[in-house]
């Protein structure tokens, strides 16, 4: 049975753990509507997941307390468990796939968790916590479907509702829907005017399907860059309160959250998650009919690996035509690198690499030049080629 | 002629303009010490420079402001002088030189700043905002050698005061020194036993040098990623304050300023600037004797360019050992590819590009492969090349 007093509860108990993250407001991200963020990823072990995590354990028995904690996680729970059983002084232990990233598990001992490393996937730690959960005593914390996990994700929806008047809307992530659970219920019950709308990835869109159908379906596999809210099935908690408090669920592309991940760096100087930019990137790319409302996306999580975001970037540089690749078919003949790069230089472009590759020429003796380099935007690199061809070159 | 009572003026002028920016606890940053980030990166416009712009432009008599305001910029000064003009309600001309990156001329446009570019670099962007000044009647923003402009930012030191107690050190990044000029002064009247700390940048030493020698010089050229504090020469205010009121500045190599610029990302999911980051890098690298101190570090800015962004965090990566190249070289022999693909998969190497290369190989028919992977770290690295070197591989 959830209330809302759990919720309150929770905030009390959570004062002296987590960071209360304030509103900020974003300009320039999304201009026809007001826009604010809930900064989650500023939030202490990077993601929001250490409020659920943190009064589900302060809520166990003196017993419970002593026996210890366990979890399967290779993310954000692993962290959020970690640091809310230190603080609470108890013991915990985390699986993780043998695969999970070193950076990863290194974190989680550095919050002072035991690292169980299991052989496999995800699915044979979980299966690993299980047992030793049977095992040993320990309790599970569930990453998201447990009513006092839920409750202290709905603190997110007390701060926000304190910090700012008149909202129009909350656009939150989905990924087992504890998140969107805590917010959507308390929301409703202080301020059922307030809309609720979950995003998923459209790689992993385990509740939306499940909502749209009318049952708890489980996706047979899930793949995106948003791998926070790769999950295939809500749970049970969770998709019952999806569907009694939550207004509409959308779902973005790799893509849409790989701008949104840039946005948040331009715009906001904030690193983001790609499960944390999803409901940024619906935002953008207007999924909900938010045109001149008072919006506040919650940016759920940071922890994003630094090859991964160099990628996001890289993706993000190429979208936008800022920077470009360019194949030019040679003929065998001297000069036409010092040509190319002449008329690349007067247009304004900044090569940054220079390959010749062999290949499918017309003349037995050409090949092909690729030249990478930084552009202004699309214009910019159309400027370039038009003046390429226009002095005889043949882009590939 | 200072006076404290100013620095509080400009915070009650400010209030509606700006952003108060709340101290943030940086942990597993610099682990000796308990470090505090003063965040101006999430300042509006993305740097500090709004502050003491628009506390510069709210002291104007109304006929100056009728006239407007000039000022020269290629980066944060252009942002905070237009954003202030605009919330003031008055004209604002920026001159940058024609070389200045589109995306900053579009983000001054877009705070409300008429834009002049002027052809040549910025010495020939500031000699036109002169005349300009002298023949159309505008008032000068001086990027740091002014009174009221040093007030203005004097008021992120009240701020920080409000915000911790028993601080024992400030680190300030210094360019033209506006900055540690107004927080200095203001901290030695309120708390003076507080220490001010400068830094700067390896490649442009201007206060460093003028402090050392006890005269204000000019450096002949300045060569730094940290862009925002690459100034010749220090301001006649702001080099008597410094001298007056600033314990010890010290220097950061781009080295340094790229680590601390990834340490932000990856522990506090913020992105800063090169200058916003020396201070950081200062306190990293051990500059000053800060083991078990209560440190604040002033993250001036965040107004980096992303394709920038995106070579400091390639920097880094490959300095921390998790990204690596290695140069093998081949016989000519059918089933090398396959057997390096096999050692460096067995190792937990990921690759992410190949390359065949000719060269001065022993072999007539031997050629280098060039391999780029992702790697964990030193360790790691180690022990791929050291596999593939038992298994008769020649690195090179």
């Amino acid at each position: 049975m959830h209330s809302l007093d759990k919720v309150f509860d929770a905030q009390q108990v959570l004062k002296n753990i987590i960071r209360e993250t304030g509103v900020v407001r974003a300009y320039g991200i999304a201009p026809e509507c007001e826009l604010y963020l809930k900064p989650e990823n500023l939030q202490i072990t990077g993601s929001f997941k250490v409020r659920g995590s943190a009064y589900k354990i302060a809520q166990l028995s003196e017993e419970e307390k002593a026996r210890g904690v366990i979890a399967c996680s290779a993310g954000n729970l692993a962290q959020g468990v970690a640091l809310a059983a230190a603080k609470n002084g108890i013991k915990s232990l985390i699986c993780l796939p043998d695969t999970a990233p070193i950076s990863k598990v290194e974190a989680t001992k550095g919050y002072g968790a035991n690292v169980c490393l299991v052989e496999g996937c995800y699915d044979d730690a979980y299966q690993k916590a299980l047992e030793l959960r049977d095992s040993e005593g320990y309790t599970f914390v569930h990453p998201f479907d447990d009513e006092n996990v839920i409750a202290g994700q709905g603190t997110i929806a007390l701060e926000i509702l304190n910090d700012l008047d008149n909202i129009d809307a909350i656009v939150v992530p989905i990924g087992g829907g504890g998140l969107i659970s805590g917010i959507a219920y308390t929301v409703k019950q202080i301020r059922p005017s307030v809309k609720v709308y979950g995003v998923q990835a459209a790689g992993a869109p385990s509740m939306y399907n499940s909502v749209h159908d009318g049952c708890r379906e489980c996706l047979p596999y899930v793949s995106t860059i948003a791998d926070g809210i790769a999950v295939k099935q809500p749970g049970e908690n969770t998709y019952e309160l999806v569907q009694n408090y939550v207004d509409e669920i959308a779902l973005v592309s790799d893509d849409e959250v790989a701008s949104a991940i840039l946005a948040l760096i331009e715009k906001q100087k904030m690193i983001a998650e790609g499960a944390g930019a999803t409901s940024v990137a619906a935002v953008m790319f207007d999924k909900f009919n938010l045109r001149g409302k008072r919006v506040v996306a919650v940016v759920s999580g940071g922890n994003i690996d630094v090859t991964s975001l160099s990628r996001v970037i890289d993706r993000g540089l190429l979208k936008s035509g800022r920077c470009t690749s360019l194949l030019i078919e040679l003929i065998d003949k001297p000069g036409q690198l010092k040509d190319i790069s002449r008329i690349i230089a007067d247009c304004g472009g900044n090569v940054t690499g220079v390959h010749y590759e062999k290949g499918n020429t017309e003349s037995v003796n050409g090949c092909f030049l690729r030249i990478e380099m930084e552009t202004r935007n699309y214009e910019h690199v159309n400027l370039i080629t038009k003046t390429l061809r226009d002095e005889g070159f043949k882009l590939v």
